[in-house]
């Protein structure tokens, strides 16, 4: 059994507060006035793109805060935790925090990037995107390129595109691609269909992984839609909010992606662990009974591409961790999630050592460290 | 551990496929005409209410069909087992499958009445579903009181005719209700709301439970058209479908329907249980970390009303069962899905016998029969 953990937490899942300026004096003169600026109204500061102007979220910017201060109204950089924006001040948290690396996702343009993939403007979308990856890794991972691993994003409109601006991240030393979990709510074909394939070939041949954040593609990959029209508690919502990810990874493993790119790599991020065992058991009962009549693509079961191809992360789910021989000990990673509002900040090595006092030693190590270390390729 | 099991099973969710001529010569004359009823065309039946033809769907009656014969094509009455639409064949598909008790949802009126209850002809659509209620007390359930368990549906559209109808449909004899497990499907308040607490002081008064069956509102509950619209494969919908009563489980919880009602119990119907271990830690998380910006009207955890007043049933979940302790083993219960393509049929107890192998007998008997029992008041 686990005794006192004597390294430094792995976590898949952290959020950048994009700092106002990000994508100042970086831009040709005829976009730079049309790329996202923080403009300050009152006492409030917004970002302001394409026509809206978005504020930060309290729930996105709670690390350290107690319960009792959470809030959805909107926060100034001036009231939030420097670690949210500043690279330095984020070392020093991941340092309180018992965190090695930290595996990023962005805020402004969506958490893969579908914000600016949405907006007509194509050739100015495209500078943002260019824009956000290049400051991605000169200066937010610059700060120290070994404990930040940068998740790149690429335009989603243009398949050409999206290959031309993989290669260009991973020459700017990115780790990952960051993908719509649902992009049929972004109305393009779903995650599983052929028309993504040329992008995955490029991905395979780079030897990269593919993250898919819940709540990545729109609004309407979730149940919210439903949930607020029917006039459903908000914590409904946040309840169900992490397991949209069912869909999203059912999608993968009978849509033949998997089975089409072998050495593809998926990684579900936020949607914790404990529905998973259920879902790989109930896919491989419905290729079992009903791949006659839907004429399944798929030629093994669907548990075998889980357990080659997929993968899962969690914050706090001792549930799912009783269930880890069903889904598999390397195919699951821990996560902090800092700064948003579920974070394990500052309690992460508390809470594994706390979680993890029934699993064996070499297991707890698996999931909160070498099994990222693996998946990202790090060099620790 | 279990060993053999010497008793016999009960179902807690099965179908009826409504014989031709069910409504025959039970309406006033000035509905008799516009009653559902079943034409013939070529060598198909279809069932033709309110304007529109619908034929009984081959995945509703595959009970002992091979999977490779699976369909979705349309299957006449001829092409049936018997079991389907005749109660007395049905008792001996029971017997073969050592099922003492069968609990019973309806087909044509949808699985709650919600089909009857969505037709402008209000005066028709009350008639038919009373006629429902009445054959089935009168022609399905009294071929054998003791082992069919009727489960009435009432008008949805007008609260009190429903409480009118359920007092009726007790005085039938029937045992519980059977409600839409997510009626903001169908443009109606969603299953916490206030405006359903007169109907569930009346069920409360009366003692008897409530089931809620997967797509028993209409197929927007479910989350089919997303998958539809982005071109996912039909596996995805068929394994994605049973875990749709996330959403009602989590809406029960967090409404507050549960504290005002302290004696209203619900079965999540054909969700199986693999997933609810992961919900109730989940929605206990969320209530720690999120009532107070939530202004959660719930003054204990929602597992503290999991606990006492919700149910979930299941037709073989190796992995749900290793999470009974999570769940509640008083709170889960075994069903056969006879003669949909999900079925156990004619396999129950050599699947209960092999899934159970690990389980206390004890335990295995409460979870396949006693608690069954006891939720639906059973006298055997």
């Amino acid at each position: 059994m686990s005794t006192a953990i004597d390294y430094r937490l792995i976590s898949t899942d952290d959020h950048i507060i994009e700092p106002a300026g990000l994508w100042d004096g970086r831009l040709e003169a005829k976009f730079q006035d049309l790329a996202p600026r923080v403009v300050v109204d009152g006492d409030m500061d917004y970002w302001e793109f394409d026509g809206e102007r978005t504020p930060n979220i309290g729930l996105s910017v709670m690390a350290g805060r107690p319960y009792e201060e959470y809030t959805v109204a909107p926060v100034c950089f001036a009231d939030m935790r420097k670690g949210c924006y500043d690279p330095k001040e984020r070392l020093l948290d991941m340092d309180r925090d018992g965190v090695e690396v930290s595996v990023l996702f962005p805020g402004v343009p969506g958490m893969a990037g579908a914000g600016f993939s949405q907006i007509k403007d194509k050739p100015l979308a495209l500078r943002c995107i260019e824009t956000y990856n290049d400051w991605l890794s000169d200066t937010w991972c610059a700060t120290d390129p070994n404990r930040f691993v940068g998740q790149m994003i690429v335009p989603l409109w243009d398949i050409d595109l999206a290959i031309k601006e993989l290669h260009r991240g991973i020459g700017l030393g990115h780790k990952a691609l960051s993908f719509p979990n649902a992009p049929e709510s972004l109305d393009m074909p779903n995650i599983g269909d052929e028309h993504w394939d040329p992008l995955w070939d490029a991905v395979e041949e780079a030897g990269i992984p593919v993250s898919m954040h819940i709540a990545s593609g729109s609004m309407r990959d979730s149940p919210l839609p439903l949930a607020v029209a029917g006039g459903t508690p908000s914590e409904v919502f946040v309840t169900v909010a992490p397991s949209s990810n069912f869909i999203s990874v059912a999608t993968l493993l009978f849509s033949g992606v998997l089975q089409r790119h072998p050495k593809l790599r998926f990684l579900s991020v936020e949607g914790g662990i404990g529905w998973l065992g259920y879902l790989i058991q109930r896919a491989d009962e419905v290729w079992t009974k009903h791949r006659f009549w839907t004429k399944s693509v798929i030629k093994e079961k669907p548990s075998f591409y889980f357990k080659r191809q997929l993968y899962a992360n969690f914050l706090d789910d001792a549930v799912g961790l009783t269930q880890r021989y069903h889904i598999g000990v390397e195919n699951i990673m821990f996560e902090v999630d800092y700064p948003h509002s579920d974070t394990t900040f500052p309690n992460s090595q508390e809470l594994v050592a706390k979680r993890f006092k029934d699993v064996p030693a070499d297991e707890t190590r698996l999931i909160v460290r070498d099994n990222a270390v693996k998946f990202f390729g790090l060099d620790l």
